[in-house]
């Protein structure tokens, strides 16, 4: 099952908590970061994750790590919805591949929704504009 | 925006947790309850609430009360991937109508996901048996 296995150090968010690759911030602290995903499944789609954790999904977590990631994904929901006016939000946390779940670092997806907007699939449109990117995450962030 | 309003308290998870009507219980204590979905997605489909709390969604919820539902939804979801071994599994939490919430209760669906088998629209089985619901609760319980 794809519930067992280890943590991978290489897997892309390890990567962008070391500074390996880049990442466009919304805020962060010593624990937690979010940040916007490249893939965006609707404008303002980004992500929370933890930053001392190696859980890889809701399973293995730390019981202080999820709160304080729970805590954060309200704190940047909150923000989407004061910064984008979107007409709702989703937030999806995905376990296992066959759960949808692509990187095996545990985060939560904050996904703004739109009235009479499908939401894309994940990838589908490709990677986002970097620049319009940052222009969102400094929007959410001055919301915060 | 369906994100403003007010609590209903005749909501029907309200009407859950004073026991007006029924629903079929994996745990509950004091303050937090999780029960199946009678319209599930897949096998084992359920769902956690507080019962102290009348926030509508993720961004009206106490602090305190949202680490709680965070803890049990991490309960729930380890007791079903023990008791039903699915492949994987999403948690999904809706905020307004247009993001597809549909009772005004915060809640966080736990939904088993398995290989080869793609999701049910909510509501578009029909009603669950509830000697079937019974049955996989009890069995989820027992991994608790």
């Amino acid at each position: 099952m794809s519930l067992d296995g280890r943590y991978d150090t290489d897997n892309i968010f390890a990567k962008i908590i070391r500074g390996e690759i880049p990442s466009v911030k919304v805020f962060e602290d010593e624990r937690v970061l979010a940040f916007m995903d490249v893939f965006p499944q609707s404008r303002g789609h980004a992500l929370v994750i933890s930053k001392v954790s190696q859980a890889r999904n809701l399973l293995e977590v730390e019981p202080e790590v999820l709160a304080e990631l729970a805590a954060a994904t309200q704190k940047l929901s909150k923000a989407v919805v004061s910064a984008l006016k979107p007409d709702g939000v989703v937030v999806t946390q995905f376990n296992g591949a066959p759960a949808g779940q692509t990187i095996f670092h545990l985060h939560f997806h904050v996904i703004p929704r739109y009235e009479g907007e499908a939401l894309g699939r994940h990838g589908e449109g490709g990677m986002a504009n970097t620049d319009e990117l940052k222009a969102l995450a400094a929007k959410i962030a001055e919301a915060l």
